[in-house]
């Protein structure tokens, strides 16, 4: 087999240019004599590492001066808790938009800090489309609105911002972050898991407007207080700082890749190449609004449900590994993180056409 | 320099066969053609590994059927909040045992959530000492006794278990497990964090006693219900994966070494070695009380404490690393967890010697 492509949600797929950089200075960093897992996070080598990332964050994603990154250990799961916790600020009541299964597992997670008021939601229609901001219903008294900015299991996305007025709007952009640029003031909170586009699973991002941290509810862990965890640049506790060095790596790459903009024009191209393709079949299907398809991730069945088996192990056969869908949901599902190279998607499509001409 | 040695108390040192087989494996994890950055977490490769770690850690520590070994995100800070959420169980108060930095945290997070009795202290008498148990105020009407087995700031070790009847024992080994044999029926829950001797930060090990599961109170984020993740062999969200193979990694080297009784023997040579030098140098001194000083954090003083920077740098440059105090109380500190090698306690010995001569 010629090349291999990781389609797979998360652990997604990495560049091979940072694979490469992390295996050839893994036991002596910077030549340290140590092992990049060894380095303390207290050392200057480290904390200078941690400078970096947040300068090229902000060069990255254009963030203003009064907005924290943080760097929180494990993934976006634990910040269906924090964010409650953190921004509730006196508030008993929040707005969630529900568009799939992880707005619906942060909506769930919220009910035990406060009353949560869903907006809208295409949970009785299918999860095949996004409701129009005109139908949501907006709480005046919501201490935030909460949207998932990409369901990576249903395959949806917003292609808009929400405007929401004066009341904080916070999203998880797991699947979104440094894939394309991002007006950055439009958010009171935005957070992403690391294991998309940011190098490894371990690690998720947050980066909130300060004039929001202060008032997290006394029953918040330390680890979860996000003013702690700004007071101490994400160092309150030793980090997972094996992810903050691949992050670091994966920044960089970005950077040489030439920025968000191409990212977010490779990535456009890839998903529009993949829908066209499955649009214009006879064997494969998406049932997706085309208005709200994932750019990120590509969802599909086969109109013979049967051969998906047969399906993903020819593909795997190919070297086109991680193509089954979500285990909740089943079907097929093709992730098109930053890190698949437009090559890939070639060969996805070659293949795909290869299987329908001879199943 | 011929050999590097890292004294560092957490990210520690790692056994070179250990960082040697990531780095050789890193980019192509058992021929799949992925990084084992990119291997998926409910892929059949990584529950194999899943349930390999199980079965040696079984092994290694012989552990009863009735415990459930759990694999969390992050360091041991988060269970200072997960013990009471999930360990209360309708019970309002719980017993610490305040020997130092560590169980001080410890308890400061505890009182979030309930009311804490501090049964005995060394806070007020110098943390040199570890109060003997006669002298706890032990309550029948705790939900549990939480001690911490090893203070890695203060060098304090507790060299005994504590007897605390029927009420469930919890304590913090993160600096003792796997450093010795331990009999695990003794303890309700144990809890360890990963970067001492189980690999690499960003994991967290806790042996629970299955009858305490179940209880969690009604505000504990899903993540950290001990009922959740056991029910979902630790794999309710995506998994900090790349610290499970390292730990992974490390259990076999454990195993190949002779397992916990030959880490025991080795552990406890190095220390007295060590302890051994500086009680009868006139530059080096430890003020703990013999029979509480650490096997696993060695802190000392110089008499002539402005000479301590001029140490420091002298070491580094003979290639002994890490050997500073924390930075809460200064001083010196050689950590001595099982990947440090005899020859590095020698290296060090004569190191120490040397700068005494020639000062």
């Amino acid at each position: 087999m010629s090349s291999i492509y990781n389609f797979s949600a998360g652990p997604a797929a990495l560049p091979p240019e940072v694979i490469a950089q992390a295996q050839q200075e893994f036991g002596n960093w910077h030549n340290s004599g140590l092992s990049v897992l060894e380095i303390g996070h207290r050392s200057a080598a480290f904390v200078a590492l941690a400078e970096q990332i947040q300068s090229d964050l902000r060069e990255l994603l254009n963030i203003p001066k009064n907005y924290q990154i943080l760097l929180l250990p494990d993934g976006a799961t634990y910040q269906f808790s924090w964010v409650p916790m953190n921004l509730l600020r006196g508030n008993k009541q929040a707005d969630y938009v529900n568009t799939g299964v992880w707005s619906q597992k942060a909506l769930v997670e919220a009910k035990r800090y406060c009353e949560v008021n869903i907006v809208a939601s295409n949970a009785e229609t299918g999860r095949t489309t996004i409701p129009a901001q005109a139908r949501w219903a907006l709480n005046k008294n919501a201490a935030y609105v909460h949207y998932t900015a990409n369901e990576t299991i249903d395959g949806l996305e917003f292609s808009w911002l929400p405007n929401v007025g004066t009341v904080p709007l916070v999203s998880d952009m797991s699947s979104t972050l440094l894939s394309m640029p991002l007006d950055i003031k439009h958010f009171g909170l935005i957070y992403a898991g690391g294991q998309k586009n940011l190098g490894a699973n371990g690690l998720t991002l947050v980066i909130v407007r300060e004039d929001l941290l202060g008032n997290a509810l006394p029953l918040t862990p330390t680890l979860g207080n996000y003013q702690v965890q700004a007071e101490n640049h994400s160092l309150y506790n030793t980090p997972p700082t094996y992810a903050w060095y691949l992050l670091s790596l994966m920044l960089r790459w970005v950077q040489t890749q030439g920025g968000v903009v191409v990212m977010a024009e490779r990535n456009k191209r890839k998903a529009e190449k993949l829908y066209r393709f499955i649009d214009n079949s006879d064997l494969y299907s998406n049932n997706v609004d085309p208005c709200c398809r994932s750019r990120m991730n590509v969802i599909f069945r086969l109109r013979k449900p049967e051969l998906e088996k047969k399906f993903l192990l020819a593909a795997e056969q190919r070297g086109l590994l991680g193509l089954h869908g979500h285990r909740l949901v089943g079907g097929l599902r093709a992730s098109l993180y930053n890190a698949m190279p437009e090559a890939g998607v070639d060969a996805l499509l070659e293949f795909m056409e290869d299987f329908e001409k001879n199943m």
